[in-house]
């Protein structure tokens, strides 16, 4: 009885990807608590600066306590909606003379002439602010309209509302591989578009070429789905690389050939920590004639950058006014909290706080590679050399017993169970090559880290055996929660 | 280019619903600043009790700042993900042991094994928060289930979700007019569903019948539509009325007899401050067998009963368990902030706050509304009897030119424009009857209320003809944009 989508459950939650994750929670791993525990490595979290927010929050108590100038802004929070496009609410002078930037943020205007301008306000001054800081974190290379940026409950959102706007149920977009798994369900499951792979491969490092992206189109057109566009992440994601210039050109003559949009999802791009630099797409299409920037839409999100998942901020940035115009509609099924907004907007307003977080961030997300890739190199494990993102794209194919995906499942298995690490199968990410691995490194402590690399040390020094087998994880699981049962009685009684 | 959908905008922007919001919004009443401004009387908002819960924060302060037994718990909530559905999250055991409840109020032990453990358990104790929130409104003769609840991006985000559950494209939900103007976009625009009018009529105060159910469902069948099921407000929008319990019934029979679903948005549930009392869908099919609890799926939401549309709290509940599986798959296209989350888990965790708050509301509630009735009675006009709502069901067909849907638009042109009160015509509700309006009360103060009756009768005393030109009100405007400048001017220079 109910829809043949929620039957159907095609949004890939059966994938290795997710299954990790299950794996991972059943038996977390704690440093004292439950130490032989799973360590996830397979979440992409940046819990490296975390500190830097705290430490602002507690300079500016008045933003989390939903004050301004000491007078409290609950009332015209708790009203805020976003009224979805009316044109009179991006009219440029209501904004102008409300909103004043005072040395190096801003500061707003309480008594506005009525309460949904103050709620759009808000809105306003967080899309000013989240356009400045994707233009920082750019290094103001290019520029961002402000009325270009439909704000959406995440990423994920985001990607699925452009394929609302941009494909019919049956139309195509083409994604390189490999790819977050979560596309499958973000692109497909609602709309009722199609992926189809670009196939990429570790012959070039994954790179994305002409012939690829032309063989993807003919594959397409074999099924006989009408191709809309490309989607790329940009830093990828999960290969921890930018795109180069040469990559990003190749992808707009396609498009512009082709007549087709091209989606990039740059919500890694304030995680790139080396050297080449990340190049966004808004650069590449800068000097370009107006119709190519029509075709070109930008997904950003402050889940990674800023590490706030939870917040729940993403963003879609476009010139096209259509897409705009329909995403800003579409935008009031998943609405930010406008608590989280007012805290967002206050936040990103601060200069010197967004300027000394960025590099500092990318600071620490270096040498938490570099400690990683490390670890792996001496247990003689190489990666794809990378410089963003929260993960390494790890080559495990000589670990293989067999060269193939069973093998790479075998293998996974052991790592998960065995070793005890959740690490992403490549086959999850569609990748075409058995036996390489997605590895996160920013959702742990170094010394979690340490740990991490430890296991894979003796797992590889014995020969791939792994050390315990289930059926003695299973006791030490019970064991943990009857420790963790036993605290937890302690708490109550204080 | 764009896809059909974003092509056909066919998400009914353009109904005089929301053209009425782009007229006020381009000239708002304001008392001093702009007392010949529209007064929006359009718009569904709660803005009688935030007194209330802006004294709860007061004494709770720990909530807005995040703290928790004087602890942060900001990287818990930044990092807060749901992993929608993972089996393992619903175990109760885990939860059991780290909520316990602590005289009137739940706490947290934030020292959990994993912090997406204590992720889970923000949003399960919001659930649980949310769950006796809503059998307190219903006066505890029903219980809810907190694993039966998906949490979503308020009820706008609710209700497109069950339409995907439910529906597939072509497929229809009968709706009872007048109905909500939004319900085009929810339910229609990205599921492909469509809406098959029940029409209900003055001559029995908009009652839902049997006969009208089954003339519904025949000219679905005419249009060779698939009926997946029925949808209605309950308290209703826009009448203000509460179903009753012979209503109810007749539709449960319906839907048993024709194996489809039964969706109540009882949104308004905590606004009725008079008899009869309102009945939820959940105590009618209380008692009934399994079956059917499958087919019925409630909505909520926090905008209206705690007037919070900005912080974007909705839900679905059901007892149906494919449908709860898909839904809260789907809501990560919509998730609720997690700093919100834990203001709404700690605010409706609180027994006095809520049972003070729901009484002295709806006392408020009725204080405004008898206001609003009896300045219409006193210049002739009557309202359908209601006993629930932000809103009254106003009768004005005797002021009407013509007794058609063109002479409802030039009467409701004079009143936006002339009267300088934007209210809804039911035409832009699907009412099949011209010279209804919806015209809501709870938006604005008790003197604000009183110069829109003031103005009314002065409309009806001068023989609806209304005291201004549109010319002399657009030099009315000029003139006030200038005074805010000047004044914005003045406020920059402190």
């Amino acid at each position: 009885m109910v829809s043949s989508k929620a039957a159907r459950n095609s949004h890939g939650q059966d994938s290795s990807y997710f299954l990790g994750w299950q794996e991972y929670e059943k038996n977390p791993y704690h440093p004292t608590n439950n130490p032989s525990g799973i360590i996830q490595m397979g979440l992409a979290e940046n819990q490296l600066s975390f500190d830097q927010i705290e430490s602002w929050l507690e300079s500016n108590p008045d933003v989390l306590g939903l004050k301004h100038d000491g007078a409290s802004v609950f009332r015209e929070l708790a009203l805020f909606q976003d009224y979805h496009g009316l044109p009179t609410f991006k009219n440029v002078i209501v904004i102008n003379f409300l909103v004043k930037q005072k040395e190096n943020s801003y500061y707003i205007f309480i008594s506005a002439p009525s309460t949904s301008h103050i709620a759009f306000l808000t809105s306003s001054l967080h899309m000013q602010a989240l356009a400045e800081f994707m233009a920082e974190l750019r290094e103001n290379k290019v520029q961002f309209d402000p009325s270009n940026i439909v704000l959406t409950a995440g990423a994920t959102s985001a990607n699925e509302i452009l394929m609302f706007c941009l494909a019919d149920p049956g139309d195509a977009f083409l994604v390189p591989t490999p790819y977050y798994p979560g596309f499958d369900r973000d692109l497909k499951w609602r709309t009722g578009a199609e992926i189809v792979p670009i196939h990429c491969s570790s012959s070039n490092n994954f790179k994305i070429t002409k012939s690829a992206l032309e063989e993807a189109c003919k594959r397409a057109q074999k099924k006989k789905l009408r191709v809309k566009g490309v989607l790329v992440t940009n830093p990828t994601n999960p290969l921890g690389t930018t795109l180069t210039r040469h990559e990003l050109e190749i992808l707009v003559d396609f498009i512009c050939a082709k007549r087709i949009h091209l989606i990039s999802d740059e919500i890694y791009s304030g995680t790139c920590f080396g050297i080449p630099e990340f190049i966004s797409i808004a650069e590449v299409i800068g000097g370009s004639i107006d119709d190519v920037e029509d075709q070109v839409h930008i997904v950003y999100s402050l889940s990674k950058d800023l590490g706030l998942p939870g917040f729940r901020i993403g963003a879609i940035y476009s010139s096209n006014k259509a897409v705009i115009s329909a995403a800003t509609k579409m935008s009031s099924f998943g609405l930010i909290s406008s608590q989280t907004q007012y805290l967002l907007a206050m936040l990103l307003s601060d200069k010197h706080f967004t300027a000394s977080y960025i590099s500092e961030n990318k600071r620490r997300i270096k040498i938490r590679h570099d400690q990683l890739v490390e670890g792996l190199a001496d247990v003689g494990i190489p990666c794809l050399e990378s410089n963003a993102g929260l993960f390494c794209w790890v080559d495990m194919r000589h670990l293989l017993d067999k060269n193939t995906f069973t093998g790479e499942m075998e293998l996974w298995k052991k790592i998960v169970y065995d070793v005890g690490l959740n690490v992403s199968p490549g086959s999850s990410c569609h990748c075409t090559e058995p036996g390489w691995f997605r590895v996160c490194f920013a959702n742990m402590s170094t010394e979690t880290l340490d740990v991490a690399m430890q296991r894979l040390a003796s797992f590889v020094e014995s020969g791939g055996q792994g050390e315990g087998s289930k059926g003695s994880r299973g006791l030490k699981r019970l064991m943990y929660w009857v420790r963790q049962l036993s605290l937890a009685d302690d708490r109550t009684e204080r």
